[in-house]
């Protein structure tokens, strides 16, 4: 659990694709930001209030989150200077950077010496157990993709939001560095042990209210030779009543895998539907969501009715048109 | 890698329960231990010669392996003395048990003063790539079973010692700690971090002659919600040729899930050949082993002939008959 709220740090920043993680957290929990703070070199600009370290202790920031990618996985001196600083200051750390906050001497003695926590949220930092399969109250949907980076994470926050803003009750529950970051909390799913992955996802989905939905993050594809073991125990560990498979229709090959053309969603749901309704006998897919954005919106739209002509099932472009008729698919299970 | 041949330490063990790690080293590659080591409580006797530690070292051994399970998972000062005598004459030690060799410092002193390896078979000792998804050279057989513990490890050394005698090529691949103590090396599966399962299992099963055959260990169940993201895993980094399909028809529930009743070998099949053929398009199933020690050998055959016709596969018990069939069904590949 990371203490929120944060301020973002967005150091040299050359882009906003460089400041993804902040540009994340403003987009989906803007009540997580107090301000950014900006090295003088940054080149983007969230639009919310710049601050200084002070300011944001002022304005009740508890981490100064590393909203940004480093280049070459170094972390700069000019970044060590504001996170000893901030350190210093009785800021906590949070990072998803792949060079580790912990393995810095310095920044770990300064956290040492202020009582600060730093978080790696590449790492798997609590010990979980081994999966029970015992059923769970409350409801769970999985977004399960045709290919890894297709939209599943965007898919659940955007679903979350249209859960919320039609008075249902959910939560959206992360399983990746980005989404970590972008709520304070969740299961590095690809950092966990293979033994403990599906127990993990059950840790994070635990039993809640009836009318209550998870919102669950998905990872990898069950086609993705490299990645779909972790698939897997979500797929096991979430206990999902509902499923919504995502999809890029652009995609010529699957991401990493030359030689590998993208499965169809009807090869993900004839694979995804029979092991999921073994932990969840009443499993069912509830819609789809493509991601469009190599389309014009005459392209998506098109393509989006084909797909729901051809599927039976809804098919939004959560990004385009929103995410209001998946709400209204789960809310009508 | 774990140095052959071996002495196997057999402890306190009071029956062949206890000892089963070096009943598999024993039945499956007697070449790899020189001797047995018992302490005068040892209630069990694999018939092979009993040794001192010197006898041992005389008869060529280099690692001491603990083929015995402890009692309430602590290393008890009777064995403690041997096994520091042991690293103390120039042994390397292996083990398979649940608390580490390395979490105990005057092992690990012991070890470090002669330059002698602790062997902890169930931490993955290497850092291992993700998965690339490479088409590669020669053939690979994968056991996949409806749970847990029915025999997909006996079934593959029973394959392999089946090739072997029939003048075929192949290496018999452990992915768990049995088989690693067994064979002197492999893969932990169940201990390597999410994101490395399939390429550490690409690792381990290279490119080879084109008709050299894999036989690859398998791990848990696709349908076993508390591991199937490792037999997933397995699946994609496998990159099967052929599947054997592995039941033991008296099981109630699945193993530590009493909520779960086994699927079926057709649900098997169904759920695992397009996500292997996704691998690996020529993948095919080409037998089924039966694990019947719980049917009377009446019962059993005629459970065999039954599943036979049903299935249109080779259908047999390797310990009761041998894998002679499975073996002749790979080569007729």
């Amino acid at each position: 659990m990371i203490k929120t709220p944060y301020l973002l740090f967005l150091g040299d920043a050359p882009d906003p694709l460089a400041a993804k993680v902040a540009q994340g957290i403003n987009d989906w929990r803007p009540d997580n930001a107090v301000g950014q703070f900006r090295l003088p070199e940054c080149g983007h600009d969230l639009g919310i209030a710049d601050m200084t370290l002070a300011q944001g202790l002022e304005a009740g920031a508890k981490t100064l989150v590393i909203g940004v990618a480093n280049r070459g996985g170094v972390i700069s001196p000019a970044w060590k200077e504001v996170l000893i600083e901030a350190l210093n200051m009785g800021y906590d750390l949070a990072s998803g950077l792949h060079n580790l906050l912990s393995d810095e001497p310095d920044l770990v003695e300064a956290a040492a010496a202020n009582g600060a926590m730093l978080h790696d949220v590449r790492i798997a930092s609590e010990d979980y157990p081994i999966a029970n399969g015992q059923k769970r109250t409350g409801k769970r949907v999985l977004a399960v993709g045709t290919d890894c980076s297709v939209g599943k994470m965007y898919t659940a926050l955007a679903l979350d939001k249209a859960m919320q803003a039609k008075g249902l009750k959910s939560t959206f529950r992360a399983t990746g560095q980005t989404g970590i970051l972008i709520t304070g909390h969740g299961v590095p799913l690809d950092a966990v042990v293979a033994d403990f992955m599906a127990g993990a996802v059950e840790h994070l989905t635990p039993s809640n209210d009836e009318d209550h939905w998870d919102i669950i993050e998905g990872q990898g594809s069950l086609f993705h030779v490299s990645y779909s073991g972790v698939t897997m125990a979500l797929v096991h560990g979430g206990q999902p009543d509902a499923l919504i498979i995502c999809h890029e229709p652009t995609r010529e090959h699957m991401r990493g895998l030359p030689e590998y053309t993208p499965p169809s969603m009807q090869q993900v749901i004839d694979a995804a539907l029979p092991l999921a309704r073994f932990g969840n006998p009443a499993c069912e897919v509830v819609g789809i969501s493509v991601n469009t954005q190599h389309l014009s919106e005459e392209e998506a739209v098109a393509y989006l009715a084909k797909v729901e002509a051809e599927l039976g099932l809804p098919a939004v472009d959560p990004y385009r048109h929103g995410a209001d008729r998946l709400a209204d698919a789960l809310a009508a299970l």
